[in-house]
């Protein structure tokens, strides 16, 4: 059995402990947390506790609270535990005072009053001994078929990476979402698009996938849409990332 | 029974030409194209026929061929029925040799060898006359429950934005994948965070679900991501897509 402690009460540290209340082999001894509404997500569930508070003895500590409060909820965690945090911005070092450091680092976006599914969430590990690597390893199979040790500078790109799929992603939708708004459109429509642009993934690589006017050098078209922009910052944002797939691409003739 | 002949051999008119196989009161009598090896996805299930040749009479004629080729093949079908195409960006007036004219837009992004389930696929279609948009959506219901009457310039603001959502996303994809391989990481770490990305719209607004560095406006982690940026094309997009960003949300201290 491996006894863990949630530090922290919002999206991350409420998806992790449904996780984990289901999982086999783990048990949830204790939720730290300011003493704020968050915190009636735990109650009854499990032991509750402030950051003032001497905290019980568990195998791990895991600290998921945004990136820059980690420093501050690490120092104030006394024990010769394994002390890791969920972030994948953040480096190892963040935790120095712990002679045991890691990262549990679920690679997923968590959203307020969504508890995920985290059989195939990709956790990426990292520790600064073997056994302890291995004791995040059995930690994260008790959730998640997907466990893949990644050092702190391999995190660190895949985080940059986590910002192009997901916060520009989403930002894209936001843009439809705007111009579906200007012209009395009902966004709903656009759905099954956004949602199929995800799923061919599955069998086939974002490259070969773009389609487009930018894809085919389809010069007409660009300039059409240019033209039906009303906002400066929606017709510079169509310019860059045109030139930059036609840019990507060979010149072709044929138009499919 | 309506009676229809497909003109096209591409991915639409393949996805199609299933979904109204399946269809209830649908009958395809004809598929017209060139003599490619796209052809022989229609063999045996249906006529075909090659645009030399004079057409059967049918009620409708749905032209899904490339934009560019909309006009040529439009102007090569002699008929008094209804003539359609399925492109979202073409004007309805590029079929004017015809006196019954009309669009059949099925928005989604449609792949070789990659057959839909039309079912939810939005359908947005126009008809120069009444009669001739009821009869293109009783075709439209016979294979999706979302038919949806849009007129020429609504449907060009639809293509527009689906550029956004589709097109843009899947570039967003194509630099995460970049970004991957640059760092010796594997993609596919990342499938399941745009997978939720784009199924978390279900519930949430995308100006809702808009998070990350940018959305908080965290100008550490900005500067740090674009240092761990290699390649200026990929600095310009962060930049420019941060920026505005940052700009559609008020500064804010919580930085959850």
């Amino acid at each position: 059995m491996i006894s863990i402690t949630i530090l922290g009460t919002g999206n991350v540290a409420q998806n992790l402990f449904e996780a984990f209340l289901l999982a086999v082999g783990v048990e949830v001894l204790q939720v730290v947390g300011k003493a704020t509404d968050r915190m009636d997500f735990f109650k009854n569930r499990t032991t509750l506790a402030s950051y003032e508070e001497e905290l019980a003895p568990t195998d791990i500590y895991i600290i998921a609270v945004t990136d820059a409060a980690i420093s501050e909820v690490s120092e104030k965690i006394a024990t010769s535990g394994l002390v890791v945090h969920t972030s994948g911005a953040v480096a190892l070092s963040v935790l120095q005072t712990h002679k045991r450091q890691g990262v549990f680092y679920p690679l997923q976006t968590f959203t307020k009053e969504r508890i995920l599914d985290f059989s195939n969430i990709p956790l990426c590990i990292e520790a600064t001994n073997e056994n302890d690597l291995q004791l995040l390893h059995r930690l994260g199979t008790t959730i998640s078929s997907n466990v893949t040790p990644i050092a702190s500078d391999k995190r660190k790109a895949l985080h940059v990476s986590a910002v192009f799929v997901n916060n520009f992603t989403n930002y894209m939708y936001t843009i439809g979402e705007d111009l579906c708004k200007q012209n009395q459109l009902d966004f709903s429509l656009l759905k099954p698009l956004i949602k199929e642009t995800a799923e061919k993934l599955d069998f086939l690589d974002p490259i070969e996938a773009q389609t487009g006017p930018a894809r085919r050098g389809d010069l007409q078209t660009l300039h059409t849409h240019l033209s039906q922009l009303k906002s400066k910052k929606h017709r510079e944002i169509y310019t860059l990332l045109s030139n930059s797939i036609k840019a990507s691409y060979p010149i072709e003739n044929d138009k499919s």
